[in-house]
């Protein structure tokens, strides 16, 4: 005969209904009871609403992200010699940065061991972009990760399905419930999947405005310091910065396209807001990782030595860092209706245009297009004249192009020259 | 291909979490398609959790039941020639009113046409109780309900399940998910299912207690006025009434034990309390249906013509009602521990002691003991003396008594002789 529980999923949700606080044992165990099928999908998504509209405490979110973690196994890199550290996003629209970063931050003397995602809905995702890259794989085993991460100092793959099960089911519950904007369940599935991963020390990238998850910057704080918290108390060395979404990164919203930007930076060059963004985010990570003081990662942009761990990280992966990347067999050029100043450009409307063109999904189990996106001929604050280029689309599908147009309206504001937009800075904050 | 879905669930869901109102688009959709299995259980368990804690207007309660009501089908009494009239009691301890009164209705010329239920919990089912009469059976085709109901003038069965399919679907799943308690979900699970039933005029019995679903008069009195609001936008002549639940009804809880006391009532004795509430509810009955001013119900108790509507009516649905009851195989007698004042008998944990003792089921799939359950000897405001029986509890498994009695630790107080305990009226309220 099995075990009897000892708790009951009722009891459990109305605990959270009535606004009382999860006891320890309850939190343990409807955590694991979930992930092993005792705890149905439909009570931990009536827990999940209990939770996103009554909230949870700092002690609450700190045992609901350990209960996750200890349903699979936390990784080690004690057998590697550098220090450990990495970066999260939260996610935005041609937000590439950890394609420039992570071989930045190894050529600066620590080692990056990335466990990374793909994208959902107008958010791209870091796999599917280096997956543009020909035969690059994104399944590692532990041990290959461990030698890529020894012999290049960075690796990006995906998370294997024994690291935080819990948060994998808890996740894909939540998409279709209309529980994902729960900061207590946001900040523990980043912070279980981060931890589990073994990282010493820890960058959060948290992103506000209309591309992003957290529109406002209030509720982006509210995120970055529970996560900090979360991270701290974890024994990892954790900071999050405040960053703007309000318009795209660079000038590429797109898979393969955001690599061929991101290779731009490496190589020294490329849009000036992914190499501030790379430049200040592998700051942190060198700092949280006791590194300052060594080499500044601007000059491993410039003197070829970021570059030279891409090629060799790309290539242990199966990629191939000189071939071409793939390029879309129909484009369609937008240009600008009038003479002044681009005002406005709004991240969200990109990013739908760009996942409805083919570089996103809109469930799991969807293909993406490679070589489809989007491609900014001008960012908020440049002059732009009537009939020259603004935005370039591509796609392989050329029926695509009416309805990502029609997620542009309004998207972009032609001011007149002369005025000058405000503009918010970059990095709007640091917490931590 | 499939027709495409005309709404999203995770839209319908986000619109109740962030406080909006549901349209009555959204509202009819989401009925329909969780019934038809579009909607999953987890989409619909994070909405009905939603609902609780965010409410329902007036609107929406209302759209929701004819929702639920047009997933299957109404009943129509066009043919029978009385008119209809109904009651419904929210569930209590002791509560077998329907056994007395549906026959005195009868028996002073309407028709009582009532789709009952069975008990979960702590509280009991008409259909249980009436299934201890041997032969009795609850499920009648629409046809074998029509021609009882015109040949004796009370009908009380089973509702088959083409009525309200959505309440069905959603009851059994609020039980499981921490979601029964939401006013807007009982109120529309409730007049869904009697509004469907088709009866002219509708008297419903909102308990009030310890034994009552709702355990204060604040939050009965809003289920009464929403359930009274929906029933008469329905067509339905409805009314309500608050009573008193906290103390058990008469002086039996338990299926046959229940059945014998309705019969003295019926028979023109019974306890003072089942006497009156049936009388009053019998009056309401009529009053709702436009027969008040004809033959009074205390008088069909008085003159037998209650007694024999209920034996024909027992009788058309294979039951006789001359055979002997069934009987527990074990007793065990609680005395009373000191001379006094019976000064409170909890209702709630004399139905949870019925219920352990095997009256009733922790899950739909269990049987019930036709002969379990608790008699009382005493009810509040008697005057006890110790060594006198207080109690007996009745089961066919002598291993229930210690759990029934744990159940019944501190439900009963007695007081010093002389004081008088404050006792509440048996009617709190009436609302419509």
């Amino acid at each position: 005969m099995a075990t009897p529980e000892p708790f009951d999923a009722v009891d459990v949700i109305r605990t959270k209904r009535d606004r009382g606080e999860l006891s320890d044992g309850q939190i343990d165990w409807v955590v694991d009871a979930y992930t092993r099928g005792v705890v149905a999908d439909e009570q931990m998504s009536a827990l999940a609403m209990a939770i996103l509209l009554n909230g949870m405490s700092r002690r609450e979110i700190a045992r609901w992200t350990d209960a996750m973690i200890r349903t699979g196994r936390r990784m080690d890199w004690s057998a590697v010699d550098r220090p450990t550290t990495d970066k999260h996003s939260t996610g935005g629209v041609g937000d590439k940065i950890t394609l420039p970063l992570a071989p930045t931050v190894a050529a600066c003397g620590a080692a990056v061991p990335q466990l990374s995602g793909r994208g959902l809905g107008h958010t791209g995702g870091t796999l599917d972009k280096l997956e543009s890259i020909p035969g690059w794989r994104a399944s590692l085993s532990a041990d290959e990760m461990l030698g890529v991460l020894r012999d290049t100092g960075a690796v990006v793959c995906a998370a294997g399905d024994d690291l935080a099960p819990a948060d994998k089911k808890l996740y894909a519950l939540r998409d279709v419930t209309g529980t994902v904007e729960a900061i207590p369940l946001i900040a523990s599935s980043i912070m279980s999947k981060k931890i589990a991963e073994g990282t010493g020390a820890l960058v959060l990238d948290v992103k506000v405005g209309s591309g992003a998850f957290m529109k406002d910057a209030a509720s982006a704080r509210e995120l970055a310091e529970t996560m900090v918290a979360l991270g701290t108390d974890a024994g990892v060395r954790t900071v999050a910065l405040l960053t703007n979404m309000e318009t795209p990164l660079g000038l590429t919203a797109g898979n393969a396209l955001e690599v061929r930007e991101s290779v731009e930076v490496l190589g020294g060059g490329g849009p000036d807001d992914v190499v501030e963004l790379t430049v200040t985010l592998a700051r942190e990570m060198l700092a949280a990782a006791g590194l300052d003081g060594g080499k500044d990662p601007a000059d491993a942009l410039k003197d070829g030595s970021a570059m030279d761990v891409w090629r060799r990280m790309i290539a242990a992966q199966g990629g191939d860092p000189s071939a071409a990347l793939p390029r879309a067999r129909e484009t369609h050029t937008v240009l600008a209706p009038a003479d002044g100043v681009l005002a406005r450009l709004d991240a969200y409307q990109v990013g739908v245009a760009a996942w409805r063109l083919g570089a996103g999904r809109a469930r799991k189990d969807e293909d993406v297009q490679a070589a489809a996106g989007v491609e900014l001929h001008a960012k908020p604050g440049a002059v732009v004249r009537a009939g020259e280029p603004l935005l370039t689309l591509h796609t392989d599908e050329p029926a695509r192009f009416d309805r990502a147009l029609e997620a542009l309206d309004g998207g972009y504001v032609i001011a007149p020259a002369g005025g000058r937009p405000d503009l918010p800075p970059l990095v709007i904050d640091r917490v931590g």
